[in-house]
């Protein structure tokens, strides 16, 4: 069996639907099926066609409308039915919003897929607040680290004794 | 003497021009003064009105169109003069974009100033070969450091020793 469909995974940006890409738009407006977030505003879910299938896919503490593998199966389903899959995620779909994860599922199934990248939140939540995330006499250099791991995990991933170590200087 | 221009600090995305933002290329499409800088695709400064004046402002290695303390002084003479100025750069204005600098200088001038976001190089090139920088079980944070620091700095700012001792763990 060979998909005649494809994926696009799409970084919606931190919020402001005026702040997705152009590309990433042209992808909404050409979907023939949208599974979306729960953080994407509902004026870019408006811009999918008339006739796209619409599937909210959003997670929350503690409740989840579909689960991660259900997610994936969903994609695999509709692209191998032969359709054009948006899959729209707060955000950048590779910060922190397991695109990868989900690429990789689809790349397994032989499915064609494309990741069009997003304004990253963590860095435009800051700006929108007044705050450069980087400066050239203030900061060389910036971390940015999960505030959720994987509850699965047998052992934290992240290094908090190290962050803390930092000696950055101005 | 009060300004009655503004000036739009926007970020132009990661190189390929559909990666900008919606908001970014309405800015230039009504831009009176447009200045720009060399990693700015030619397809978007094409995008600002005939009648806007254009301004090349690209540094490279040894060699710069125009000073930093120049730009500033252009994006204030601009604004103050009535025009809406659009500073278009390379990648996100805050990261390591010298954004907060000409902020800075923005508002010590007393012009309204924006900051509109953008698609991080730092971020949407691995992505762009098909690497995402954070990963569910592989990567749980990620940390972003300049290339180039400040040659007139006293002391590096970078603290490589604390880099290399990360000890993330997967």
């Amino acid at each position: 069996m060979t998909a005649t469909g494809r994926v696009s995974i799409v970084g919606a940006g931190p919020g402001d639907p005026e702040l997705i890409t152009v590309r990433a738009l042209a992808r909404i407006r050409s979907a023939e099926v949208l599974v979306y977030d729960r953080l994407v505003d509902p004026a870019l879910v408006a811009e999918a066609p008339p006739t796209a299938e619409r599937v909210f896919a959003g997670k929350a503490r503690g409740f989840a409308a579909l689960e991660q593998h259900e997610i994936e199966a969903l994609l695999i389903a509709r692209a191998y039915a032969g359709n054009h899959v948006v899959r729209l995620k707060g955000g950048d779909p590779y910060v922190f919003g397991r695109g990868g994860e989900e690429v990789a599922s689809l790349v397994a199934a032989g499915i064609p897929v494309e990741v069009v990248p997003g304004v990253s939140s963590a860095l435009a939540v800051p700006a929108s607040a007044g705050i450069p995330v980087t400066h050239r006499e203030l900061a060389s250099s910036l971390t940015i680290v999960t505030g959720h791991e994987d509850p699965t995990k047998a052992e934290a991933a992240v290094d908090w004794d190290w962050l803390a170590a930092s000696q950055a200087r101005l």
